[in-house]
C-alpha cells in the first residue's frame, strides 16, 4: 500500500531522521521525500511517499503509532493519505465554459484521480456540458435576497455527498464564510489576473487600462478576504498595444484553464501545504 | 539617408495612403511600415522607415513640406529622425551594479547606438565601474536638505551636455518634477516588480510576504506619480516556497538588467510612442 | 463589407503606396496593414484589412480590378477573403482526446469562426466525443494494405463537403502526397516536440533520453517530408530530472492542445503566409 | 561547519534513514535534504546540507567514517564539500564578450563564490576586459598545426593553478580529450541553440533557415561528442518572421549569458550530479 504523509511542525534537529526511522521500522520503503524549512517562521515541512508491502499492514495502526510516538513529541500537524481512496470534488460554475470543459475533459481521460459527484451553477447556461459528460447539475440561482438560502442548499449538497474539496471554475459569485469555514484550504479558485495585481472585478479591463505588457492568471485557496488567499499556481502571457480587451480575455481563457487545472492536480495529489497564508508546493 | 518617422493623430480614413504617397513623391522607398489604431481613443499611430537615395535630399526641406502638406491637415503629432545622429543618454545609479554593468558592456560592444557623456550617482560605490569603462562619473550626494541643490547640479549637467534621455539604472532616489518636466517620456526607470503589483519600496519583500509564484521587473517612463508611468517592457520568472528573499533578489537582478536593457534599446531605436499613459511599442 | 487581402511579390519601391491608393480609390478604409520584407529572398509580404461601406460594392468587381491594375504589374500572388464566408475544416484524430476536446470546446463556444462538417478517425476510441458535440464521425481504419483505399475514402469525403483545410489533431498516421497535393499549406499538424529536435516517432521518449530541461510542441503545415513543413507556432515548458516520461507526456498534452489551437486560429484568421518553407505570421 | 554531501548509488530501501541517522549520530543538523530515484536506471541520488556545530568536528574523520560505515555498504559514489573552500575556475574565451562580461560582473559583485586565477583566449580581442577586471590573461593562439602545443600550454596552466573547473564562455574552439579526460563533468560550455536542435556550427543561421518560432541556449558539460554532453540548463525566447539572423544573434546573446551564468552557479553550489549523460539538478 502506498501512503502519502504531510507534516509541518516547529523546526528542530532530528526530525527527518526520526520520521525516516519510524517508516523504516514499520517495514516501509520511502519512495519520495521532500522537505522545506521556513527559516523566518521556524517551521519544518515534509512530504513523504512510502510503500508498505507486508500484507498485514494496517493504516489505522500506523496512524495510531505515528501519532503517539512522533506527532506528539514534535508537535506535528500531520495527515496521512492512502492510495486508493479517491477524493470527492464539487465544481461551481456560472456562464464561462472554458475551465469546466478543460476540467471535465481531463476527468474523462482519467487524468484527475477524483470523483465529481455534481456541478452547481447559478445559471443554466452550462447545463448542456454537464449533460455531455453525464454529471449531475444543480441549478441554484443566487440573488441578494436568496444568497443565504442558496448557500444552505449548496452546503446541504456538499454534506450529502461528503465532498472533500470545491473548485470554483469561474464561479462569478463570492463564497461566504458559511462555506469557507467548512472547507478551509479546500476551496480552489481561479482569478483572471496576476495577483496581487488587479484583484476584484474586471481585471482584464484594469490591465488594459494600465497598459501592462504581461497578463496572468492565479489559482489560489479561497479565504475570507477576496482574492487574497494562499497562491497555488500562477502563469502569464505577453500582450501588446495591438491587443484589445477582447484579445486579453481570449488569451486569458487559455491561461485560466491551464493554471486552474494545474492547481487542482497539485491539490488532488496532496502536494500542497498551507502556512501563514502561503503555500508550500512539493513537486 | 535613412529616416524614421513617428506619427500619431486622430484616426480617419486615408492617412496611410496620404503618408505613403508623400514619401513616394519625394523619391523615398518605404522599408518598414507599422501602424496601430487605438479604437477606444480614436487615435492613429504610425512608424515608418524610409530610404532617400537621391544625393540632393534635404532633411530640413522634407520636414518643412511634411509639416505643411500633411501634419497640419491631419493634426499630427510627429517627429522625424535621421540615421547618423546619435542620441545622448545620461545614466543615474546608486549602489547596485548589475544594471550599470549590463548597459555599459552592451555600450562597449556597440550594441547601443548612443553616446553616454556621463554617469551621475548619489554614492561613490560604482565609481570604479565608470573608471573601468572610461566614462565621466559625477558624485552628487542627495539628502533631504540638499535635494534641491542636487537636482540643480543634475540639471546643469544634463543641459551642458545636451542630454536627450536619462536612464535610472537602479537609482534609489525619487526624481522630481523639476527634472521630469524637462524630460517628458524620456526618463527610463527599472522597477523590480511586475507593476502594478508591488509599487514603491521593497517589492521583493512584499512579493515574498504574499507568497507569489512569479516575480517580475518593469521598465517604464517616469512620471510624477511613483511607479505609475507608461510601461515599456516587462518580464517575469518563476519562484517557489524554497526561495528566500535573498533568492528573489538574486533572480530579480537578472530580470532587471535584461528588461531595462530591452527598454533602453526600444527607446533608442525610436520604437516607442506614448499616449494616455500607455505605450505603443513597434517591433 | 470587411475584406482581408494577402499579397506576396518581388520586393520593389512603391508597392505599399500603390495598394493603399487602390483601396482608397475604391472608397475603402484600411483598418489594419502589416507588411514584411524578406531581404534575403527579396520578397514583399502584406496583409490588409479594409472596410467597404458603399452599398454597391462588389467583391467580384474588386477582385477583377485588383488583378488587372495591380497584381499583374507587381507579379503578385494574392488572395482576397470577405468576411461572412466561413471556411470548412475537417478534423483527423486517432486515440488521444486532448486536442480534439480543446478544439471542439472552442468551436462550441464560438471561438473558432469555422464549420466542422466531420471528424475522420482510424480508430473508434473518440467516437463518443464526436457524439457529445454532435459532429458526424467517420471511422476509416488504416492498415498497410488498406492505406490507398482509406485515403480514397478520405478524399471523397473532403471533396464532397468542399473542405478548405484539415487539422491533424494527433492523427497517428502519415498523410501521403495524394492528400497533401490537394491541400498545399492547408493541412495543419501538431508535433509533440520543439522541431527540428525530435522529429518522428516517440519524441517524449527521445527528449527524456537526452535529458533536456525544456520540452515543446510545434504546429506546422504538412509537407511531403515528415515533420519538416513550415512552422506556424511553437511553445515550450520546463522539465527536470524529477519528471518521468509519463510526466513529459502529461505536461506535453497541455502544450499540444494550446499550440495546435493557436495555430488553427491563426490559419482561420488568414494571418499566415508561406514562402520558402517558412511562415510569415501577421499578428 | 557547513558541509554538502552528494551521493549516488544503486537504489534500495533504507538509504535515507541510514544517512540521516549517520549525520544525526555525529551531532549534525540536516538543514537541507533532497533526493531522487531514477527508476529506469535503479539509481538513488541525494544531496544533503548539514551543520556541525561541535568545535572538535573533523571533516577528515567524518569522511573516513562515512566511507567505512556507509559508502561501502551501499556502493555509493559520493563527495563531501565543506564551506569555506572556494573552487578555482578558469575561463576560456575567443572574441565574443557578452558571456565574459556577465560572469566577471557577477564575480566582482560577489555573486559567484569562486576564485578565477586566469582567462585563456585564442585571440587578443578581450584582453581589455581581463584588464578592466584585473584578471591575468593568457593569449594562446590555436591553429591546426599548433593545436597540440596549445592544449599542452593550457593544461600546464590548469595544473599550475590547481583549477577545479573550466568555463567555455563562447570559446570558439573544440576542446579535445586531452583536456576533457582531466576534467570529466567539470568543463561547462554554452551552446547557442536549444539542443539537441542545431548542434554544431552556426546554429542561429540554421534556426533562421528552418523558420523556428523559438530560439534557445543550452549550458552543458563537455564530453567527447560535440554538443552532446549532459545538459545543465536551457532557456528560450520567441522570434518571428520579422527577425533577421542579426536579430537572432542579438536576442541570443542575452539568453547565452544568463543561461551560462545559471549553469555555472549551479555547478559552483554543488547542485549538479551527472549520470548516464544526464544531470540531476537539485534546487
Amino acid at each position: 500500500m502506498k501512503t502519502t504523509i504531510l507534516i509541518h511542525c516547529p523546526d528542530q534537529a532530528g526530525i527527518i531522521n526520526a520520521v525516516t526511522y519510524f517508516i523504516h521500522s514499520k517495514n516501509g520503503n520511502i519512495i519520495y521525500l521532500d522537505q522545506h524549512v521556513d527559516k523566518e517562521a521556524g517551521v519544518f515541512f515534509m512530504r513523504l511517499e512510502s510503500d508498505f508491502d507486508n500484507p498485514d499492514f494496517s493504516i489505522d495502526d500506523f496512524k495510531n503509532k505515528f501519532g503517539k510516538s512522533l506527532a506528539e513529541k514534535y508537535q506535528m500537524k500531520w495527515s496521512v493519505y492512502s492510495s486508493g481512496v479517491k477524493p470527492k470534488m464539487a465544481l461551481f460554475v456560472s456562464k464561462y465554459n472554458h475551465c469546466l470543459y478543460d476540467l471535465l475533459s481531463r476527468f474523462n481521460s482519467g487524468e484527475l484521480d477524483v470523483e465529481i459527484p455534481f456541478i452547481i451553477s447559478n445559471h443554466k447556461d452550462l447545463q448542456y456540458i454537464a449533460e455531455q459528460f453525464n454529471i449531475p447539475f444543480h441549478y441554484i440561482p443566487v440573488t441578494k435576497e436568496t444568497k443565504t438560502d442558496a448557500e444552505n442548499q449548496q452546503l446541504h449538497l456538499l454534506k450529502k455527498y461528503s465532498i472533500d474539496c470545491i473548485v470554483l471554475a469561474r464561479y462569478m459569485q463570492i463564497v461566504t464564510s458559511k462555506i469557507i469555514d467548512s472547507y478551509p484550504n479546500k476551496i480552489i479558485n481561479i482569478h483572471h489576473s496576476f495577483l496581487p495585481a488587479f484583484a476584484g472585478a474586471k481585471p482584464y479591463h484594469a490591465a488594459f487600462q494600465r497598459g501592462v505588457k504581461i497578463i496572468g492568471a492565479t489559482c489560489h485557496y479561497v479565504t475570507e478576504e477576496l482574492d487574497a488567499g494562499p497562491i497555488i499556481e500562477q502563469d502569464v502571457t505577453t500582450v501588446s498595444h495591438s491587443h484589445s480587451i477582447k484579445d486579453f480575455i481570449a488569451k486569458g481563457r487559455d491561461l485560466e484553464k491551464i493554471v486552474l487545472s494545474r492547481g487542482v492536480k497539485l491539490h488532488l495529489q496532496r502536494k500542497t501545504m498551507v502556512y501563514n497564508n502561503k503555500t508550500v508546493i512539493f513537486s
